[in-house]
């Protein structure tokens, strides 16, 4: 091995940090640097046709790309980014099957990282929302929609039922908009396969904080395309936005509720928290760079770029975060690096954009290519060829182009693969009269609450409902069911918005068997809880009794 | 509704159930019976194919098709089935968003609940062996295989890396022959693309206990798979059997190891827990029916069929458990009970079977059909021809056709698409002398003994060890890490073999926020340990100290 051979590594596998790979493997000889990839998943995600994964229009394996082979002279490390240290030039990743942390050493760097939803200040969407970022976003989507309509179907009460069938998406971009699109289209096809959902309608809701939909393109487009989406059965709501979410409903700026059980959110988004952590010039929350891409303060050993960089062209103009800027930003980025090894003329970038597309489902889109507007069925079957051309590689064309084919053919796939039962410790937020659980309900879980206040509430022979007692931060509930194996004798309900810890009974189970102490804890109250029949199903953390 | 229309439940949504439910729909009229099916997914999996999904060679999606498409007038729901009360004639059926059971009432009972696999009496199994039964067995083990290739091209430490490259499946049936035969040639397959194993050698192992392979077949038949397998590079271990398993290898009843981080166990199975606990007639472990198969004491009310049951053929043989088998087996039960509600002739069950096919990997398997022996790529053809045949519809049919022309043309995909984190408290086994965690590792989790014992060792400052102490069930460790966010100051291995109860960080810090008594546990612990130099990672849940 050469002892000059230069170290390159690359963080991010989106299109800036593959592409970027890609041009260098073409630009430098294996003797002159070795190069290595970071990124959490072993392959790169066609973001354009990710929405169509929605309705299995491409299949999920399609829809991505094996970086290996995409990249074949490139190391790559399929681990988590934990820490950038500039100043010693260390990258650190996460532990893989042993936990220890891995070391890599670089003479150049190159950020492209992307960037992640973030719900800060939006209560109760991490735990209810769903993103629309990554392949499992989408794949988690597509099951959860499949798990709604099978239970819609069993489902006798009218009011769930019309919840089940409720889809609301948050964020009037290309993203929000394709979603929203696949999403009505999907269900159309498949209710007809639910017996009792054949007749039943769903509501498929689009909230934007603007006055029009899809910003980035000419007025006349997003007016067709909003009439299109509303042909097709969408609901559109304007100038509002979403502003907190519990299990049963999507809460609007406006007050405005939406009673449902899926809420997808395509905005906002920020840094990884890993370059947050970076000690570097930024510039509205992105990362600095000058028109060569090098970071500010670390030339020709930093370069940054895609959607975590604020990119300028030449002319002084931002670069959007689509897939053709971040193919050109790798372009220059690569030159530069080849440049800055064998020496030789730096390249800036100058790429002002060819135009836009968006799919506003099956057999319609909007596009604006060099300067021509094209909208309906000739817009939708460029957008198709445009972004069949751009996915690299023969195989994954061919492969696309049959789902397609097969997709005409016949009927969307309604296969809901369950991989793991949802589990594990979680705290989520109620709103004012949501219920917690139902006296009558199984006994599946234990509560804890965080914040917020709850009332328990039992229902007399009479019918009306009698309030036992009302609940605070530190206390705890839903013992006695779970230690006993039977049904709730008291009703739950949020009296204020409230944060629940939520221990389900298998983790319950192996905690109080392994750490006697917190099953005594446990144990002590459900022995108080039947001594004192007034209060059945709670129990405060004192003693105090209410 | 007419008040005589006859309610038909169906337990089940194997061949056995999916085939009862579609002749009944071509047998009955909509006005004489509702047909309500029960399956915990929506959808009907093809088992002869579902080992093709590890190479990718059919598609996730395609192995599968959607029960709903397969019995159009057929109510189908997608829970568990909790309780079977043949006394009172009812089925509990599982909650779904809301935690209420569902309880569903019949007239006709169809139990086609298939097996389960069953880990009892095998040690450490459960935790880190993956069975290979459902869909999501599969893409479990397909994510799994290509997670351990990921590692095994980053990590430095040879042994580490052998155990990477090591695959181990037990049981040499039709179900383990396939899935070997396919990781083999998966791994072999991509290896060329993961740059540091091109020229590293992997091991696939078969472990079976007779002395040959494929009993259902013909000797020579088996033979020439045994041969045709090891020239493949597959090892094959005979007369033994997987005894336990720990995350660091397999073991087996010789007494033999093999130091691995994969084990796929196709053997054994038992019958679903909620008909063990069936108070009815059985034999061998299988429900007991007669040649009608109408279950024994429940005549003319309850059918029983499909691998759960203990079928005998007219002729007195029993009936294995084969696709070929099950379909027949439906006709024979959907005839009977449309006869019951119409009067009319029984059937009785006469299938003796066609014959049986099995695939060794890519162009090659054996078959025996109708007396004639087949081998090599004409019994691959044959395989795959009757197969695609016997899948029902024009849909799936096209698209596997598809698949299998796309990989015949590219290379297999390996896009390993990661779900959820895999995160939650676990339980597994540790064998003598396996590390729990070692010094310098990440502070990632809170250790808890149940049985065994454990030893802390500490590395000095010569490179030798030393023994801090022994642990014993009740003991917990591990915490101080965890607490401070540091790395691990002492090794833990396991004396002898040793269950232990793992936290995850996040759940930890879940808990110890949420009920405070829990948190002071293990922060009065943590405080002791600071006081006690000699003693730093470990804490007996009692005050004594070693």
């Amino acid at each position: 091995m050469s002892p000059d051979r230069k170290q390159i590594v690359i963080l991010g596998g989106g299109f800036a940090g593959v592409y970027t790979a890609r041009y260098l493997e073409k630009l430098l000889r294996p003797d002159e640097a070795n190069i290595t990839l970071v990124n959490r998943e072993n392959y790169w995600v066609y973001q354009p046709m990710l929405s169509e994964v929605i309705s299995g229009s491409i299949g999920l394996a399609n829809v991505v790309s094996p970086i290996r082979r995409l990249c074949r002279r490139t190391n790559l490390v399929t681990r988590e980014i934990e820490e950038i240290d500039l100043a010693n030039k260390v990258i650190t990743v996460s532990p893989g099957f042993r936990p220890r942390q891995l070391k890599l050493h670089y003479d150049y760097l190159v950020i492209a990282l992307g960037n992640v939803t973030n719900f800060y200040g939006m209560p109760g969407m991490l735990e209810n929302a769903i993103p629309f970022k990554t392949l499992a976003d989408a794949m988690v989507l597509r099951n959860h929609v499949i798990r709604t309509l099978e239970e819609a179907d069993v489902e006798e009460d009218s009011e769930l039922r019309r919840k089940l069938l409720t889809f609301v998406v948050g964020g009037g971009g290309f993203s929000g908009v394709e979603v929203i699109a696949e999403l009505n289209d999907f269900v159309r096809a498949v209710k007809g396969n639910y017996i009792r959902l054949r007749n039943e309608p769903h509501r498929c809701v689009l909230i934007h904080s603007r006055n029009r939909i899809l910003q980035e393109m000419a007025e006349p487009l997003a007016l067709f395309a909003q009439k299109t989406l509303r042909k097709r059965g969408v609901e559109l709501i304007l100038e509002d936005r979403l502003l907190a979410a519990t299990s049963e409903k999507a809460i609007l700026k406006s007050g405005v509720e939406i009673p449902c059980k899926t809420i997808v959110c395509t905005v906002p988004s920020t840094l990884p928290p890993v370059i947050q952590k970076l000690n570097c010039a930024k510039e509205k929350g992105k990362l600095l760079t000058n028109t060569c891409l090098e970071l500010k303060d670390y030339e020709g050993q930093v370069w940054a770029l895609g959607d975590c960089t604020a990119v300028k062209t030449v002319s002084g103009k931002e670069a959007p975060p689509t897939a053709q800027h971040a193919i050109r930003e790798a372009t220059t980025a690569a030159t530069n690096i080849a440049a800055t090894i064998r020496g030789g003329q730096r390249a800036q970038f100058a790429f002002e954009g060819l135009g836009t597309l968006g799919s506003l489902g099956h057999g319609a889109a909007v596009a604006q290519i060099l300067g021509v507007k094209l909208s309906g069925l000739v817009a939708w079957i460029l957008w198709r060829c445009i972004y069949l051309m751009k996915m690299p590689g023969l195989n994954r064309k061919v492969r696309i182009a049959s789902d397609w084919a097969l997709h005409l053919l016949f009927a969307p796939d309604l296969a809901q693969p369950k991989l793991q039962p949802e589990s594990g410790i979680q705290n989520p937020l109620f709103a004012a009269g949501d219920v917690v659980f139902q006296q009558g309900d199984l006994g599946d879980s234990v509560y804890g609450i965080e914040d917020g206040e709850c009332d328990v509430l039992q229902e007399e022979s009479d019918g009306s409902q009698k309030l036992l007692a009302t609940l605070t931060p530190g206390d705890y509930f839903g013992e006695m069911a779970v230690l006993s194996d039977k049904s709730r004798n008291a009703t739950i309900q949020a009296r204020t918005a409230a944060n629940v810890l939520i221990i389900p009974k298998g983790d319950f189970d192996k905690l109080r068997h392994s750490v006697p102490a917190f099953g005594e804890i446990f144990r002590a109250l459900a022995k108080k809880r039947v001594e004192s029949t007034a209060e059945p199903v709670v129990n405060r953390s004192d003693s105090a009794e209410t």
